[in-house]
């Protein structure tokens, strides 16, 4: 039983919580038992798996979790990335709320059979935030990192009010919907070499945009709606 | 130029961090100048409006932000709720999350005429967090509040693996999607009571569902995908 704060597992847990730490390390730490269990259904070994009353003092515990969460188990698991592919993924290039990208990466998962692919400016997807927005499904469907100009498939930019409707883009193949970050949306650049450029209609008398994370989910709908297992 | 912590406004700032407060002074904070002039813009009169360095010593504005977020601008203004009502509209049963209530109240004013009706146990869409979620919509598109019963036009409970998938339901005129929380969805009687009951389809092998606020701006793209401004 892990009873003084200076004890190297927490030490290491605590360094987690940082960026370079994680890039460093090449971990993530899964806060409680949904995204622990979710992990470990993933297959993911953990690193170290510390229960609160069996392994450490329960406040002890308390002191390391990023989100104050209260959780009674926290576990630290090797990261795992995808490669880009399958018949529908996304890229994302720009979208820095860590819960937008663990949103978007949960909504994938659902909708789509490739993974989030993260480009330039993006959170970092094995973030506390992102974790525990993806539900888990940072782990069973790894996120996947590349340049724009490395994906393969059709790319559609989705460019707020710009190109067609995103129903009535014709397109097969492997696609992948490209979206920005909420307030500069995609570099003119990739809009520019994009295969086609999209949007979602919204209504006149209605904000400018939506919630990124909203449009990506409703973007993956839009080209799944019939046949989400195609 | 207020100098003091004690000052009057800066004690109401502090106190509408509250829901009693909101609740008992119908009023709600707006913090920066996107919000604050989505407020104007939306016609509702401040109560106070303070900026930095004009109308208060800037640390003191930035120890009454709820949102940590260094505004220069800080308003409080009257809470303002719609009525039930419109051709499409969305129903929440406990939804308690401010940042889902906040971006349904977004998705729906930028896809539906109607407003966000909040049932029992909603988050406050008046917290700070719900305003900002909310990019400002709240105040353009109020929410209402009513019981499931009170409801007008067809309701669709959309419940996760349940009834027909929602693009195969069937319904005109006015139309309220209704969604419960995340996890434990809508309750059994508003299910039974509801006009049609349908899902949105996801994968098999995703996750079990979709974060509400997702699962809403799907539900609300798919009932105006062809023509939003119907």
């Amino acid at each position: 039983m892990i009873t003084s704060k200076d004890n190297s597992q927490l030490k290491t847990l605590r360094k987690l919580q940082q960026r370079k730490y994680r890039d460093r390390m090449r971990l993530v730490v899964a806060e409680g038992e949904d995204l622990v269990d979710a992990a470990i259904a993933a297959g993911i070994e953990p690193e170290l798996l510390l229960r609160a009353g069996e392994d450490v003092e329960p406040d002890l515990l308390a002191g390391v979790s990023a989100l104050g969460s209260g959780a009674r188990v926290i576990g630290a698991f090797p990261q795992r990335w995808s490669e880009p592919g399958g018949e529908l993924s996304v890229y994302l290039h720009g979208v820095h709320d860590p819960g937008n990208v663990g949103t978007i990466i949960r909504a994938a998962h659902a909708l789509a059979d490739g993974p989030v692919v993260l480009g330039p400016d993006c959170a970092d997807p094995w973030s506390p935030k992102a974790v525990r927005a993806s539900m888990g499904s940072v782990f069973a469907r790894p996120p996947a990192k590349a340049a724009f100009a490395d994906l393969d498939g059709t790319t559609i930019a989705l460019e707020r009010g710009a190109g067609k409707p995103l129903a009535q883009v014709a397109a097969d193949g492997p696609l992948v919907l490209c979206l920005g970050g909420e307030r500069e949306g995609l570099p003119p650049a990739i809009v520019e070499m994009a295969d086609a450029v999209a949007h979602i209609p919204l209504r006149d008398d209605g904000p400018d945009s939506l919630n990124v994370a909203m449009a990506t989910a409703i973007a993956l709908y839009e080209r799944t709606r019939m046949a989400p297992d195609a």
